[in-house]
């Protein structure tokens, strides 16, 4: 890293030679707050106020450029700050603006977390219609409000976990409006060894009076069932269950969990969505070696050799880390291989 | 086991008072021809006269009693009488039932190869309707013969290779009609590691004359897309390719891949027909880790793995052994594995 | 397969003449003691007078014929009465000889329990000589208190878990003692995906006073660090670890970590031992597919393959079952595979 | 690309205004020729007269200041001149150093090929003293005759498939020379699902005249089974083999096969040598998912995985490439992963 600095150095004190009144300008963290109509119908008490944190690069303020965005899906639980909150991302950001790892770019992130984890990006009766609020309200409100570039060669997807299945599904049913993908360890992606039935206590989900007695892989598993095998009718729960207890054993209801796994699974998707796949500029996703759940793993490989099988060019790479330990900080995955990728595939000038 | 115990009992009070006339009876390896109405509308020669070869125990002759029967489906290229030609299948026969591996039975090899291969056991408008032969033809003329148990629970299907996806496939379609699978080393389980189109020529496809000119792996995919990918319009090989050689490089054609993989595929059919696997009295497939070819391997194990996910009962064995190398043979598992399968799941007495 | 059929013939043959006076004989479930030298320099309390269970079958009783013998060594925490006790393994053992799955045969569990989970069945200056007690004083004393034929062939070793560990390392170093082996999920094959050091609590190691303060991985992980990381003078715990905690994170030693595996892992062991299991008339192990330990899976196959390497034959069979859950039962794998297989590898009677 | 274009000029244009005469320099691509001691014992007719290619960057010519070296160790039969005659390597380095992905570097290559294959990097009684060559007379060659910074933190290991395995076992042996190793697709790395001795053909090793008669997996084993299984007094092929065929089957010799996999996998060296890997500034090395040989792959991630169990930091990373068809161009690994990684690693300074 010492080599690398001394590089930067060397960069910083040309460009203060030529441009330095840009040298002074700073970077900004913005919060503000979208009315959505998508919410409506969602059962379970979404608020049609969301929040949202803009990240402007410091060449924002003081120019009349238009800027590439990336648009940041979150984790579980994760709301609009959590990046910056938790991962300091405005002060990475400004490094790698600064070294040059990346142009300037705007980063946005909303809260997609639902009381139970996550919308997981998608319409839903029972949760309301996120995958509208991004696409109809969001990226709209981002546009008509920023100096952006408006295509979807300057739009990129950037997601953690649930958001990288997010950010893969919007490419897939959204070709027209983005045009890159980087999926850190996107969770649903191809089929499970564990069955997906031994997580959640189904004993549990059939008693619950409310979603606030789940824990766990019960409450994780509501967010999934809510998302995608939801029912509006059928609270308080609001999902049909691929699976019940009878006599202390597990019986599973096999149409209830076609039907789910038919809109679950990025694999599953993938037949319909492939061409939409193929024209994405760029597409990585990545994940760790070191998850201790295996499906984890199993799933993402699964899923890189379906891309293939389809065509669809990609990169989806397997790195010696743990489960989401590698993403931030200097050596993180963000710093090294995420804004590269962004560098190289978004375009970052008007034609 | 209930069966098996009264099998036993049975067993002893006959070997007290019948042994030595009984022990004088032979087995009787006997060829038949049906003529088939399925194959007219064949685009690539299959003869309506099909060969059929019928193993009756020694028990058969010398009694008014009716049997269980085995349908055994063949692997790539093997006609009718493959396992009695190659692998000594009557006196491996001869020797399970005289010592009380599993009891009389009978059983059943037809033809179902086609000039690249394997009709794989399905209708298409390419090659014909194999799986209406089956159900249609075949079952019915040998209970009609032949003095057999005419019930799913005494019909069992035992297949290998491409006879083992036919095998997993009848019982999904047809669960009125069989009641126990062994599939060896069954093909088209689930998704591959290497992509499908890396295996034929596509060159070779798109010039070739005749299927004559066709070798290797270009051969056997010609067969696979000839029965679920079928263009009867397209000759001389009658399939719609899933990929396509241009500039030297591969290029998938998207739409055609989702069609192929949605008939191909056990995983992808499992979701509708989850429910008549269910009713099976027992589902077995195995396969060999030392298996050159990996994906025969993960396809298995993914396949089975997702059985669990749809509460599907069976047994998925991976044994130490290579490619189709431990079927027969006195140490083999049609020996130590298939034959005791159906002595538990297979009902030897009508009620 | 020639002893087979002796067996069925001569099973016949007594069946025709003698069948109702043995019908009336009961198999028997003794317990002994042996006062052992072997624990002699233990430094974890381990009593002198170790408990023995043998299960002798019905034809033992009006006979003074000798029997073959299996040796069933147990899993974690068990005692010499588990199988008894928890499994109903007599009833099951009854009914396989009865319905002649399997010749008479003596079957006889002691206890390799320690106050931390297993002995490993290796001698140790930590815990005492497991490995001696077996095989100068438990073997000697059955074959010198029972009509046992005493040599290798006659001779098996059934393991399940821990006890399937050493069962194969029995088979490794002692080839003239044990002719066949059967392993139920055997642990501590071969390398691991997670790594060891991240199971037990290194902290509370460091700072236990005592083995009872232990619990869950951490005690587990303490059996085999005072059976292949042993220091007897390193009291209370007697073990040298391999990682220690500093500063929140896990450091390993990799000297001591490398002593730690050069004697644990079977696979380490195979290269000096390969020989010797090459004389084993049968070698099986088996392991569940849906174990939600990812590492049970990975390793056994690893040594399957490896065994495959090094030319061992052997049966390495991968399930469909879970961790330890198709064992017992009468569907269950002592009924379907253990008994099969030890009916064709032991030898029943003397030459 | 053309984001990342513009960048590049932007930066240019920059470093003209200031550095002018440099940007004139143009980089050298030098071959030399060194007299080596360490083939007089080999068997196979190694030439004394090494060829070594050496990059001299653009910075080199007009300066006094020393520069870092990445020693590049070269795939099977590749000589000394491969990088660049087969790949563009010069035009490579070139940009990305012009572009600043890296600074200032000197890459070295030299010709460890034999007549069957590959040196495998190491000293063999059979092949020569190939690890001799490399640390006592190719190294100090370079630092000799170059204005080298020659210390371990300044030099590199850059290696492909043989070369990789090279890489990663001189920074076993060698820790004070080399501070930073990037192995391609390395070999040699842990435990294979197929055994090694299904690969050659044993029957022409045992009757082969000459290394001509060789070819395949032969040929290839034959360079493996000569630096790791040697034997100087058993001509033609000068090694002991670690199987022969016996009756049409292959026969391991268990203690031959010990010697050889005690000398040949990294798996097996690393828990002597896990403390100087340690000492590595920075350790990666990757793969591909789509490698038709499965084998690259278990070995590669068992490794990973084995490093990680003895603390050792490092970067596996598994791309959804093939097998070697990542490496070079201009969106090649070398490109956006290895350059990258040694301009982080390598100190380009003298203190």
């Amino acid at each position: 890293m010492q080599i690398r600095t001394s590089l930067i150095f060397a960069g910083l004190s040309l460009a203060l030679s030529v441009v330095s009144p840009a040298a002074h300008a700073q970077s900004r963290l913005a919060t503000t707050q979208i009315r959505s109509a998508s919410f409506a119908s969602s059962k379970i008490g979404i608020s049609p106020d969301r929040n949202v944190s803009i990240y402007l690069p410091a060449g924002y303020a003081n120019s009349s450029k238009r800027f590439p965005v990336i648009y940041y899906l979150g984790y579980f639980f994760e709301d609009h700050s959590a990046p910056f909150a938790n991962n300091d991302a405005k002060a990475l950001f400004d490094r790698a603006i600064a070294d040059r790892t990346i142009g300037d770019v705007i980063v946005v992130a909303a809260d997609f977390s639902t009381p139970v984890g996550s919308s997981w990006y998608v319409n839903s009766p029972a949760t309301g219609n996120w995958e509208d609020f991004m696409v109809r309200e969001l990226v709209p409100h981002i546009d008509g409000n920023y100096r952006t570039l408006a295509t979807r060669e300057s739009r990129g997807l950037l997601g953690d976990g649930t958001g990288g299945y997010g950010a893969i599904r919007f490419a897939m049913l959204h070709p027209d409006m983005f045009g890159s993908v980087y999926a850190m360890q996107p969770f649903g992606t191809g089929p499970s060894i564990q069955p997906t039935h031994s997580r959640p206590d189904f004993d549990l989900l059939a008693r619950a009076k409310s979603m606030d007695e789940l824990e766990g892989f019960s409450r994780i598993f509501t967010s999934i069932y809510q998302a995608f095998s939801p029912n509006a009718e059928r609270g308080p729960l609001y999902f049909d269950p691929p699976a019940r207890r009878v006599d202390g054993r597990t019986v599973v209801d096999a149409p209830v969990m076609a039907r789910f796994h038919e809109r679950f699974g990025l694999m599953g998707l993938l037949p319909t969505y492939a061409d939409n796949l193929k024209r994405l500029r760029g597409f990585k996703f990545d994940w760790g070696r070191q998850d201790p759940i295996a499906d984890h793993i199993a799933g993402a490989q699964i899923f890189s050799n379906r891309l293939v099988e389809f065509g669809v060019p990609h990169e989806g790479e397997e790195h010696s880390g743990g489960f989401r330990d590698r993403h931030w900080g200097s050596e993180g995955r963000v710093q090294t291989d995420v804004l590269p990728f962004f560098a190289r595939h978004l375009v970052f000038h008007a034609d």
